[in-house]
């Protein structure tokens, strides 16, 4: 009956089982260890194309080494065991990759990673998996925000009470509080756009930061065409002017982002890590955004409030001990990447302390917490799309709601309004000794007239009760929501400008 | 031998004792409680100027109260105890205040904090006290700039060993190395210009974000006008026309923009985070970037390495116990900050997670990690200018150093030499072999020839010394300083447009 | 209208204002900067008093270095300027120490800080501030623990719903939830008096730990003893036998431990920091746990649910906009804490990768987030017992709203109860289609008999209607909060065994 | 040159390519997806089997389901598709496990989660899963502990210097440095082998806390079994005394935590998550313990310094790059888990503050870092155990650091022997003037007698220079490596007497 179970031995696959929030999210398949080794082998092919345009390697050898770079032909297993070498995965893939490139194309093998080091690959993989997954979280950002902007625009008569603290606060509209959330998630849309047109750039530094390995090779190249080589690597260079390194790397920078579709870095950024931090910034503003509309939505959803809830649907929201539960389960996992995303961008802010020209430990410590936020924000990106789109919402329990205090959600007005007659302070107190406790059944004019008798000159019961209609008190509502939804119209024409290869 | 000590009752002065880091900068200035207080008051008073503009506030009170909103008339600590009735401090803020203005100016009372909210005057003093900081940042940084800008120069040809996982890689030269630190403090600074140019925003929402106090004292008034008061608060308006709330609103909030020197935003950002991360963004990466600066400093100041060391100075670098020593004391502090400030971040980063109208925690968690982390990179900054001015560097040390290997440092280029001869896998093992272990009194070039006779019909002893020579091999590092000399003169004129009052 | 204010220069006093949650707790004054200079003092007076007892230094020594160790002695902002100097407040509080000694008893001055470093008297003082500061804070958790006992007794019986995600699950008690924050309590107030009960260390090991420097003059005043010096400072030694640095430098462990009422150490831990981070995780769970309880508390505050209320005082709770509302501020201070500590706590974690004997910058940056994790959790434990005590409980509340889904909540009996009629899928099946939606007026009974009639057979609809009443399915809460109540009367009497200096 | 690469469709495996530390570590294999959905199974047939022992279910249906309890037999990225229904994988699992069990004993499938909920059996999971893993980090780390005990006995006498802000400070030995790695990984291991030793709870409380579904199954089983029923589930119940809830439930809770071999909680945990809490203090001080001991090692290996180096071995240490280097890959891996582990570890103490009674996403946020963390400290741990056995010491190395100050290094020394003739301050200045810069060549001991002539009474330039021996000035660190030694032989013993089924 008992004794020990036997353990399945070595990495299974990671399913999303304990991180349902990005089970089944498009952005899962970007962030693969698959999709990793291609973006990788993306650039490697990249840069051998930038080489080849300017002539330093022959365009059949980039032609080859780019037909060849497929991801699928690798064994990723083998290939995790052998990264402890190095404690990267470039140095073994790189000798994998060259093995393909040598059974197929053996000439083309030795142009495979010229001049290059682990960092330039890693890195702009990394940057190309980040541009491929926030190109589709824009568009979930976007599927979010005009469901946001259609439910701003269908209650923005929809009264409700506002919160703070818990607490009834003053009357709002629930297509105010729609707005608010519509604009946070325009803030997200309009940074990762931001990000993806020109924020994420290629990394090339060779060994460590120079370029000497790359301009070596290329002036090797350029020797040998010189000096009439006839089968020069070289051949394919029209020019025969004097060779010039920083002409050479200055364009090779330029070619090389422009064949990945990624932007040109000022420097070789190995230990500058601001394009990492840049993205760790969005993608905790994203987490924490989301994550806030979902923290609402599970508030609103409580049994007591019921003001909204999740779209019903078969098997969801289901409980594994109560059958009557409709639980909040789409808010309930935006919440918990929100919760995971901030900690895991804090590694990354820790890690940009990068001593010397590669740290011992910095770098390798980024790959791991940049995929998971971003699977993360991914998988909450597409939750929170779905949630808005389905979000229903129910107006006759917010107006029976915001009925829980019978007026004190309308005291701040009362006193404002009683003010000219008893004195600032005065009117607050007065009105805060009738409100506190307040219930649905209370006339709160009838109560006010009581205790200050002196205003039945100036008010009737009838203009007190007026004055404490909810309806009456809502402030700039409407306009506010207009600013939101022409902000709407403005932002979301704008980025997604990336031409990834 | 005498029991515990007695204690001090009370807060006491904290005077950075326990954080050196940021002692005596001229940050702290805008960070003390007094300053906190006084952009607070700044709030009111703009908020007041505001509504007075818009004629729903006499100007005499508009100018009363402005001219009564300093700090040095309140009682801090007694203000301190009274914080916790509300959770804030602006409830006891406004109380006191308004007896201030009331003993001075009465008839100017009544219009303190009108239609307001906490946190609208706390949120707009926060984004004050962080312009304020974020501005003398600024200066800070772009004196960093400039001495590592001049660094960068003056070093373009001092050879040195660039270090990945701490071991020699390739030759590179300070110049480069500087340009790399002066770029990332270039990344800092255009990102804090761009939060001081349009990024920090008023907040303006009232009771919860629908600004309906404002509109309603504001409507008050205009009726009062309306029916011919002559002694009406509005009496300065000049126009007649029907009163509209949404017109109104959104003049507020251009003209309390307006007023105080600050952004404007589309809503209130009451629950909408987004300007706090956006400032926190900024701050981290500013403290890792400076902590990445002062990581290099303190490993190159390393007695076995000794390129560089802090400017000598009496009194600095002194230790309790070791009369010999002089410590990187500067970098020590600024790593001191660089580890604090991601935490403090993150801890507003999981603030922005703000349910409801306002939250209940959330909100008041977040205005101590904001001053704490705009303290130390105040301190940072400052510190860093220091360090960067009076950095002494030896080239001489470095050149030293760079001979330690005995030119294995370069042997990624007699790879790349060898390769044409030998094939690429054979060359990179056959130098492999001779490298390992080499030392600074070894002849790699006689240990090639002795491995590889055949390599001798290619190259002299003489020619593969001249292949191992550090400058010959420094790849692109002068046309590197140049993109990064270029850039820092583009990017350093822009910036610091906000005009704060 | 006029100019930027004029800022006020240098450091002021750091009231509490922008942290609410710790103004006015006793354990403020435990973390003044005065207060850790004292502890400071305290450690350097202790120290001396080991060495005294062990012969090295006169007992008048002694005497006179313990009677003049005084903060208040000290002018503390003068010397937080010169902390620039060593980048740590020791090496200048030393300098400003020994001339208030020389002043006062010229002869001992010489042997203040005799032998020692700055990290042996910065953490030994750390350890006493935290010693003390966690003591205030033992007994507030005591009072806490006292008050929700006894809630948890006398709601026993006091019917409630308990929620998951928001929704109403299945009924429970109020005792029950007061119990669960009891053992919750308890956790944290076990793991407080076990740190206290020796898990918090004297600082020993000079200037890299090896204690070379207190052995060097121990050995010179043995020699200067031995050799008959009748002025000897170490005239007070009874034993003449050979003197071992072994010994020696056990015995000054064991007595400067002894003298400070810390523990005593195995080695040194200048860069093992074992200690730190146990003070880490026990503040922080400190911080989450009363965290949780302030989270439940204004959660069920809400006013839809208004099942418990802060104590009602004057001048608590209010709202600066709105007079009516009662805001849970207690709660939300707490909240406040829970949501900062953590990442102070985190930041002493990677502090904790200390490199070498004494690192440069991640010693330096645990101070202050250790003050203000200190300072946070002081102040939460006091609002915490100023919670716990005066909360009030509205059971008929709770029973109302336990009412609302008109027996829905106690489905998961029902569907029990109905399974060994319809199968257990089945009858989970037809509870799951009755109840989602249910209100308060539905009858549960009914509608399943009316779904399937075929259960007329084994239940009446009273039996029904009994199955469903919330009071017969609380399960073993009273057993549960039974053994709380137990776990409480067993582990309050232990702790706080310390007996500091 | 064409197009974007189609990407792999759907989750892969996860291989640890991004995250090298982990790879091949004996942990890997506890902490898959199919060995978390096997701890859950194990709680499920734990569960059964203790409601077996307790006359509640038949014995032979406790039987059947756990010899059905296989994870093989489930299609693991099918049920993850389905977590998103609940939040959580166990509703998805248990219907999935019911078929498995339905299809082999149909009479057994009713029994399966009988009374149970989703946290009961995911947390007990969690709980087995930290439980195995951490028996392997304890073995791990005693496997690290052993080989540097050997080192700090070895290397007992091998003279190095001590560094503070990577400043030479005063002589240590070698084996002193490796004494303190190891106290410090014996404090991680003593407290992992408490938690090992009952720190690790089973998760009991059914819906929500009061356990009310297993006794509500029970109640009935018991009522069948009395009214005489042949055919009862409860047929083995031997006694036919009068059922009580209390008994029943604290006989339940004792026998699951039996049958798993976890330990038994006072309360349930479901929102008091001071268990998770423990273990992430136990992950993060043994992340950066190990980090600590890495970043040592990746110093004292730099180039310059070459004090150790990690064992040579085909294919580590490799470059893409650059084919003489050897880095230290191991420590640099490490160092990269000890950047990563702590912010994990904040997720889960944000995670603790969990509302009501199951929260709305903070569960569901700590399963996945809490798998990464135990996933990241796993490897570490084995990668730890690796360097440290393999540790290569190069005690002439530390010898000519030691000399490059030319004696400064014992200037400490120097000034307590100097001030009796001098007095304390006037000898510190005087040393502090001829050390500041002292170089290898230069004696020290001359330049002294040259700057204070008067000295020339009490010491010859023999005795000072006897008296600036290194070898002379160690302290007490025999003694302390004594005491680190006592250490390691006690508490290497104790604990892992866990018993996991």
């Amino acid at each position: 009956m008992d004794g020990p179970t036997p353990k399945p031995a070595g990495p299974g696959p990671d399913t999303g089982l304990l991180s349902p929030v990005r089970v089944g999210a498009a952005t899962e398949g970007e962030l693969t260890d698959e999709a990793w080794v291609q973006a990788m082998l993306d650039a490697e092919a990249a840069l051998v194309r930038a080489q080849a345009r300017l002539g330093t390697v022959p365009r059949e050898a980039a032609e080859a080494i780019t037909s060849c770079a497929r991801a699928e032909a690798l064994d990723l297993p083998a290939l995790a065991l052998r990264t402890r070498g190095a404690a990267n995965p470039v140095v073994a893939l790189v000798e994998e990759f060259t093995k393909v490139v040598a059974a197929q194309r053996p000439e083309a093998a030795d142009y495979v990673h010229r001049g290059s080091t682990s960092q330039d690959i890693l890195d702009t993989g990394a940057m190309l998996v980040t541009a491929r997954t926030l190109r589709l979280v824009l568009g979930e950002l976007d599927r979010t925000a005009a469901a946001l902007a259609r439910h701003a625009d269908d209650h923005r008569d929809t009264l409700a009470a506002a919160r703070t603290l818990g607490q009834h606060a003053v009357p709002t509209t629930f297509g105010l509080r729609a707005a608010g959330w519509l604009v946070a998630v325009l803030d997200v849309r309009s940074r990762t756009a931001a990000l993806l047109d020109g924020g994420l750039p290629v990394q090339l530094g060779g060994a460590a930061g120079t370029l000497a390995g790359y301009a070596e090779y290329a002036r090797l190249a350029h020797c040998a065409a010189a000096s009439g080589d006839a089968g020069s690597q070289a051949g394919d260079r029209a020019d025969g002017g004097p060779w010039d390194v920083g002409t050479y790397t200055g364009e090779l920078i330029r070619l090389f982002a422009a064949e990945t579709g990624l932007a040109e870095p000022v420097l070789p950024w190995h230990t500058r890590r601001t394009p990492v931090l840049d993205v760790g910034a969005v993608v905790a503003l994203a987490a924490v955004t989301l994550g806030k509309f979902a923290a609402d939505v599970s508030n609103l959803a409580r049994t007591e409030l019921a003001e909204v809830s999740e779209a019903a649907q078969a098997g969801r929201g289901v409980s594994s001990a109560m059958p009557h539960k409709r639980n909040p389960v789409l808010a309930a996992m935006i919440r918990s990447a929100s919760l995971q995303v901030p900690s895991l961008v804090l590694t990354l802010t820790h890690c940009a302390v990068a001593e010397d020209e590669r740290p011992a430990g910095a770098w390798h410590g980024e790959w791991q917490p940049l995929r998971e936020a971003l699977r993360l924000v991914g998988g909450a990106a597409a939750t929170a799309s779905e949630l808005a789109e389905g979000l229903e919402v129910h107006p006759e329990r917010m107006r029976a709601n915001l009925a829980l205090t019978g007026g004190a959600v309308v005291t701040e007005r009362l006193a404002a309004a009683l003010a000219p007659v008893l004195g600032k302070a005065e009117a607050k107190q007065l009105v805060s000794r009738v409100a506190v406790g307040a219930a649905a059944s209370d006339s709160l004019a009838d109560k006010v007239l009581a205790a200050a008798p002196e205003l039945s000159e100036a008010f009737t019961a009838g203009q007190l009760e007026e004055l404490l209609a909810p309806s009456g008190y809502t402030g700039a509502a409407g306009t506010l929501i207009d600013r939101a939804l022409a902000h709407h119209r403005t932002t979301s024409t704008a980025g997604r400008k990336t031409d990834l290869r």
